[in-house]
């Protein structure tokens, strides 16, 4: 397969889209992007590496950082983290309190926010720092020592963190969450404000593709097993509310993140990112998304 | 009228019905109250009180404290109040959230913990210690000096208050609370910790029956048709969601309270109070539900 | 009380608001009335009559049909009606099935849609004919044999029934309705295609201010506390989800309807009908709510 | 691949959970058939059939027709079908009204019976007869004369249809129904009532795993990306509000019904069906989904 053809052809077809949809407005570090940045990054269950655009370029890897705390806390407590947050779409927006109001104080998934706050309290209760422990671990994922969080995005973030502290009160008060709601959250929002490229996102989503190991070390971060079971959980859960619509278009197990970015797997064959900055209605990237579906539809490779 | 033999009366009847219906349980200084304690009095605007049962000992006012600082704010703003908070009955739960999400955060009405929190938003934006001046609002209000919240309550209720942190904080992300969130909930969790007798509550709630004037002391505290429309508003939002069911049975504009109390007006008539710590499943006092629907069936008495 | 010039009074000051508001446009009856009539009348207990503008001509009562097939349901059922319809107010739309579903098809009240065909159902079962049974019911409570319902007001409503019918079927499949759904949807269009003027709708209502007795022919209605409980329900109920809103504003229970009337009840005193067929956002007459406001206001009197 | 080995050892290990689940007991023709039965089948794209059990048994497919008739309705509207139906996993119960009222009677996906009721008037509208057309297209599917639906079924859910019959009207009321409900509420149940075995259901759906050609006759229902897109809707929403459950334990597209079937695919190797009348708490069949679970872990072959 010339992936790397395809890539470029990707990006040459892209070129009427980029500066689409509406970037992150919230706060400035976000808002301060072009939406019409783009870079896009495979790699191999072999090592190869595939690129085009600002492949090496970090960006906010907002809820992309659900994956790898679900995969973390999935590490610490195996199946019986389900029994904190469910395996569901949500059927609703990825911040809404109606669901949970509904259903006890139990988050539908872990890639909404009230689940990934539960995920968070399982690393804080377990490490001393959640979002060292994470950013630690995405290291050894991606094999790239300079990963780390920008605290200015984490300070900004701070800020306009109502709704979550909402949450996370919420779900104390039916008690689902077992440290303090306030200290869930900070850690919480470090872990968005981590930056990472293309290619080390891609990277650090290898294993998914790979059977639970990370190819160039060899490490197994979860069983082949649990590596599919992850990657069904992003397939119906991992881009918010449009998750149909995106498997239907994309076909492919993806999460991604209101920076832009979106990191997705091939199982057995690659792991793929791409970023641009804006956003279509859902909260995924514009160009992005359509990156990936042109990426299954040149390549006639999808997980169906 | 022969209000003092029909408060015996009432009294007598009621026996079966007291111990009947559960005590609050969230926190020990409730729970620890007996539900069979009884008390009710009748404050008529000329001046003339009438008593049945333990109807001076002081209980925890809880969500009654709502009517008072929904009327100093009121004083505060006029009908600016409304532009914050609406004046429909909720049809949901006291403290859901769910209609709070769909609205904007804007709460229905001032007597859900959701729209108490942005009355007391505005106490605490106007008074240095809002409970401070609720207290001395209600000193003035029922003549009563020595009336003052009680720290123990207070301090066990704010153990428990992770769901009215999560409201204040989904509010605050709404833009709907100005000042932050945990100074508002714990003025607002002082405020729900005043104690008051029967007598003391409908002292204070006789300026509704009495075109907004205190009789007493001839103090304005709102304009007639202002008094009426308080009373509007209690009636129809000042029974949690039992409101219809209450106004069927009772006819009487009330505001209740989780400690066991009720408080109604007959307006040009009389204020009246009654306690009893057993609750039914709305969270109303049932033994004094009972004990008004008793009054206004014997007295002939209601709005109606 | 100079009932006489107040009401002269209103219909002047109310000059620069008729024809505004949004008349029903759903069928052609009643969009190609203009919304600039207007009438209203008083009839006190002692059966004094007065009006101003069109106060005798008919109009469609549509949902104000439900307070008088509510009352004849009462007669039937007691308050073993409150097993099948509650008391309580919507918090919804007129005709949400969103509350329906979350309640086990147990409508909210008698006076939003899903009630009103519980208690059509009630009058189906009791009758041959219900709508032929109400339209007797009502001329023997307003003393004017002519009343009757607009044939083709009833033939364009059943083209737009899809939405009862939805709801007749959904409280079928709970078990709460007891006859064929589209019998009981048919009976209760008709029911609402009954034309009414103001003076015969205020002669209607007049039992309810009166002690369950009509005043002119001193039939009994219902008993004295059955007529003011049938008033609660009104005032809590009464006129959509804006119920909060208007007892706040006008201070009487009233029933609307989608035809521009409003018909009020002031116990002891009078009952009072108006019409403007311009609605607000609620689906109030905007005008006739102004009208009643006022009124209230002119002559301070109400039930607060 | 032994799968008849595997079949084999699936069917033995299963014993001990054949007849735990309820039997869908809405219908006596459903709730007379024992919970103990089962049967599989394994179809692949070369035409191998193994199978276990009863797997020559018809049953009723109930649900399961929801994809074949989405299939038709596809082939005549392509992506236009979803101007009128969506692609997203519901979030709540399979016959809920609730999404329907927020979403303006869009359906969340064709797989819910709302869903389902707008492809069947999608069919109704094309031809004479919807019921005999997607019986029909089933024979060709399945190349299999002699498949019917079965009178009796069909007779009996008709009289257990008010709620479909509801939503068919409800979605009438917003415009999003062409034909007569009740014509659609009909040819809906009698689809449904559609008597096939395990072996008919696998190589009626095997045209998905092969690219959209059906293998032993050549024709082609849909394209390529088509099918695939087919199997992604399978996936997301072909389980009820279990999907997120389902793909995490079985990672496959599948469609369930309440008689007890499932159908599977693994795209490029095989269409699998699995009967068994105990459903879980879902309404998905509860010995069918382990056997799933197990085909999927024996034979390490999944979609991820």
């Amino acid at each position: 397969m010339n992936y790397s053809g395809i890539l470029d052809q990707i990006h040459c077809d892209l070129k009427p889209w980029l500066g689409k949809g509406r970037v992150a407005s919230y706060i400035p570090e976000l808002a301060n992007i072009s939406a019409e940045r783009f870079g896009m990054a495979i790699v191999r269950t072999t090592g190869e590496v595939f690129c085009t655009g600002e492949a090496d370029t970090r960006f906010s890897i907002q809820s992309i950082s659900k994956l790898f705390a679900c995969t973390l806390a999935f590490q610490l407590l195996g199946d019986d983290l389900w029994q904190r947050v469910g395996r569901e779409p949500s059927g609703t927006a990825f911040n809404s309190l109606v669901q949970l109001e509904a259903e006890q104080g139990k988050p539908r998934n872990p890639f909404i926010n009230a689940g990934a706050l539960v995920v968070t309290d399982v690393l804080c209760r377990r490490f001393v720092k959640a979002e060292t422990a994470l950013v630690e671990f995405i290291r050894r994922l991606s094999g790239e020592r300079a990963i780390g969080y920008d605290a200015a995005v984490a300070h900004s973030e701070l800020q306009h963190a109502h709704r979550n502290r909402a949450m996370a009160h919420f779900m104390a008060s039916f008690g689902n969450l077992k440290m303090p709601p306030d200290l869930v959250v900070d850690a919480y929002t470090r872990q968005c404000a981590i930056s990472m490229s293309c290619v080390e996102l891609a990277r650090a989503a290898l294993f998914l593709a790979n059977r639970g190991v990370v190819p160039s070390t060899g490490e197994h971060i979860v069983d082949a097993s649990s590596a599919k079971r992850l990657s069904a959980l992003m397939l119906t859960c991992g881009t918010y509310d449009a998750a149909g619509d995106f498997v239907y278009r994309v076909g492919l197990p993806a999460k991604s993140g209101v920076g832009g970015g979106i990191v997705a797997v091939l199982p057995g064959e690659m792991a793929v990112c791409v970023w641009s900055p804006g956003l279509d209605a859902n909260g995924n990237s514009l160009a992005g998304t359509l990156a990936l579906e042109w990426l299954t539809t040149f390549t006639e490779q999808s997980i169906f």
